[in-house]
């Protein structure tokens, strides 16, 4: 399922991005997969200002990127994702990223969450938080 | 199998290198794994640069990292790698990042990567740089 | 004078640029800098890409920033630039940035460059990319 | 006046630190500049862990750089500062970063900082932290 709304995060690589290879440097991808991270949670209807206010904190669990094709300073790029698993507690979103100006797939990554109490506890969001549950769960497996 | 004389990577966390949560930005524990790497090159006698004057580069093909243990600014930490895997075009090469200040293995990681030429095309070592080949061979499943 | 139809460069600031203090790391507004840079390269009618083409590239002569208030994660920011010095060879920008969020002024900065080719040698303009010489006296003191 | 026993901030440039010219991004060396004054001040007694336990922090007033020779991957560079000017709440810092490897000088740097609290108040060292005032003046005009 996808959703038909949803303007998918886009932008284009900057100069400081590339490495002495004249490509993107690999640990960019990781922050880009942030960047839509939170791009998509504000369009969910929770932007991460929001969980912050409730108390809470989004660590990274684990993150995984698979390279393709590279891209380069000023390639647009376009990065769509998907909430594949959520339990309350953890969650883990997949990522497609692609060279729009190449017109070709770049990396296919994954990242997994945990949300947390200021004291890293991790945070039961059925029982406590069960607006925000509520909408993860409405947008578990949805590509966007 | 591991390795006597080797010193392993080791270094403090830098001020810019953590994040709001005051703990270090995950996507720099890719970087730290390129700075292990680069260093570990040197030690087994095929520096970045003798790579490079052989007119090769050495892109990543994937890279993964599961966080256990944030790192602090000013925290010391520590890289052991092993080389697991290489058949003269492709090479895996994990890691163990270890929190020395608070004593904790902070992350497991690993990356993959393939010798290419200037044209980024992969370059078969053991025909072409057979000194190369061997020292990648003589270095396998090593821990360092 | 200003120019009417410009728009400027403007984004959030992204998560992994805020630091321990929970702000934007002052080295990030260098880099924010070189975006605005860019972004006003190309609507000049001289995009990076194309000062490549010509075998240029822009290095940084000098860079400085003053830091008036702070810019926090998902802040939106904007960057107005001024083209103040240009002799054929090097050229100095200077630029305001604001915390469109806070609606304060954030920081007034200037940087420095020089034309030059694939060796490193200065580039004059003037005499061997006579298009660009114009469209960069042309585009002197106007603030966009 | 210079200090006998101090052994300069200096390490090798990381492979991520350069940009798609080959040479260090020109946002790095002021991140360099941070690493170099933390460093400087663990040695002059004061590391920033102490600077923090009593409630303080050290924003960036001001920073620049004149960048007179590139640094690429994996040379050496060193850092000498100077604490050139303080009065209790503001102080300025002066830095020269040379290339090691290629034997020059490779940037004129300078920061102006101040100590602020945890409300970003400035802090009176002179009379609520009198030990921190005198190190700081006890450093004043030595080159590091």
């Amino acid at each position: 399922m996808s959703n038909k709304n949803y303007i998918p995060f886009s932008r284009k690589a900057y100069y400081y991005e590339a490495d002495g290879m004249g490509i993107v440097h690999h640990s960019n991808y990781i922050r880009w997969m942030e960047e839509a991270r939170i791009y998509w949670l504000e369009y969910i209807g929770y932007p991460y200002s929001k969980v912050e206010q409730l108390g809470l904190m989004i660590p990274v669990l684990s993150a995984e990127c698979e390279y393709k094709y590279p891209i380069r300073f000023d390639d647009e790029f376009e990065i769509h994702l998907t909430l594949i698993d959520f339990n309350g507690v953890r969650f883990s979103v997949e990522y497609s990223i692609t060279n729009k100006t190449a017109d070709k797939l770049s990396a296919v990554c994954r990242s997994s969450h945990c949300f947390v109490n200021k004291d890293f506890r991790p945070a039961r969001t059925k029982r406590d938080f069960p607006e925000l549950y509520n909408v993860f769960n409405d947008n578990l497996n949805i590509e966007f």
